[in-house]
């Protein structure tokens, strides 16, 4: 069964965060869907394990972000890929305090939906949970972010409107010094460094060998140091 | 409160099928989203009253199509705003009987998903069906298609990469006869026709009164007759 498949289906991006006492949080998350009209309620489904599930459970508040395409790529690795148990992931991001008194994160955004909690359902390794939306602001005039945007465009592996992400992989020639480059995976995020495609985004052209880039180098997702990388064996 | 701002949420388009004993039906969802990756599971919201909800409750099985940009409009009418209890759905659409004896759609489609229920939640409206993937099938190359896509793109309103729809109508430059023309609503599907922009994927240029469209034209999202379509009065 090719569980690739399921990269076909659609969803956005976006973050949820929450407070409780002093302590704040927030992380990426693709499930969040509306449930009914009247009263306008929606669904969010998060990860057990992260702090902003933990807050949540406590405030019984918390605000979804509707990420755009141009959110940059230090939020989304801050707030997708590091816990709030460990940093202040709201340090030099824009963001604002909300009228339920959760953080909420501006910049990168479009619309902010402040929520409150009336029942949370058990997904296995998730909690859904249900909510009545208490308002909603436009704080952004970008397009709003789909995660197969994210994954196919904002990683530079293949073109927005390829049918497959795969198929055009397979048609990028190969040089022949390239094939023989390794390929390189961050520890922290699982970000991907491929020589054949580079990371032109910062300034590493196509056909770069991971040894040859520079060590202030950072990954493009978390922001972790070069030397947070393996080498992918074949 | 202004809820078109929901809108900015991110959504595939989907057709949940399913069957029990000799009953078959089939509707169009936009909640689709995976749980857990092993085992591999799925969640799917449906709306209680709809009859592939009553038949996924007795048979406790499904089958979700993903849909693509090039899914017919007549596909997504007679899924998306007819009963399955009144007609046939299936009758001239592409199909076939999947492993787990429920009928797929395959025309208008990339991906088919078998599944098998093993716990539902009760979500006001909807239910909300929790389902094991016993099986993945590509029958498609399509480029899925999102939910944004279907109402910017397929009702012909704004174009696909407007940042906000409400924006480009309002630029839209109005002569003085059509601002005086009304607007009409089909009453089985809630389509509006709007004279500014015609309906040019049917050969209605913008600037056409809903008079002066030929009698045989139909909504074209659930193909119901211009005899359904009441004036929109301001």
């Amino acid at each position: 069964m090719d569980l690739t498949l399921l990269y076909k289906m659609s969803y956005g991006l976006y973050i949820v965060s929450s407070s409780s006492g002093d302590k704040k949080s927030g992380c990426i998350v693709n499930t969040v869907f509306q449930i009914t009209a009247e009263p306008p309620s929606i669904a969010v489904s998060i990860n057990k394990d992260n702090f902003t599930s933990e807050l949540i459970n406590e405030s019984g508040k918390f605000v979804v972000s509707i990420l755009t395409e141009d959110a940059s790529t230090n939020l989304i690795g801050k707030f997708g890929f590091k816990s709030g148990r460990d940093i202040d992931k709201f340090k030099d991001v824009g963001y604002k305090i909300a009228g339920n008194n959760c953080p909420a994160v501006i910049e990168g955004t479009t619309v902010i939906i402040e929520c409150e909690v009336v029942n949370q359902v058990d997904l296995f390794t998730h909690t859904l949970f249900l909510a009545k939306i208490i308002n909603l602001e436009t704080v952004g005039n970008g397009i709003p972010m789909t995660y197969d945007y994210y994954h196919k465009v904002r990683k530079g592996t293949a073109s927005k409107n390829a049918p497959t992400y795969q198929a055009k992989v397979a048609n990028i020639p190969i040089e022949k010094d390239v094939s023989k480059m390794s390929k390189y995976v961050c520890d922290i995020c699982g970000y991907e460094y491929d020589p054949k495609t580079g990371d032109t985004e910062h300034g590493i052209p196509a056909g770069t060998a991971f040894e040859d880039i520079s060590e202030d180098w950072v990954c493009p997702i978390c922001g972790a140091s070069k030397s947070s990388f393996s080498k992918i064996t074949v």
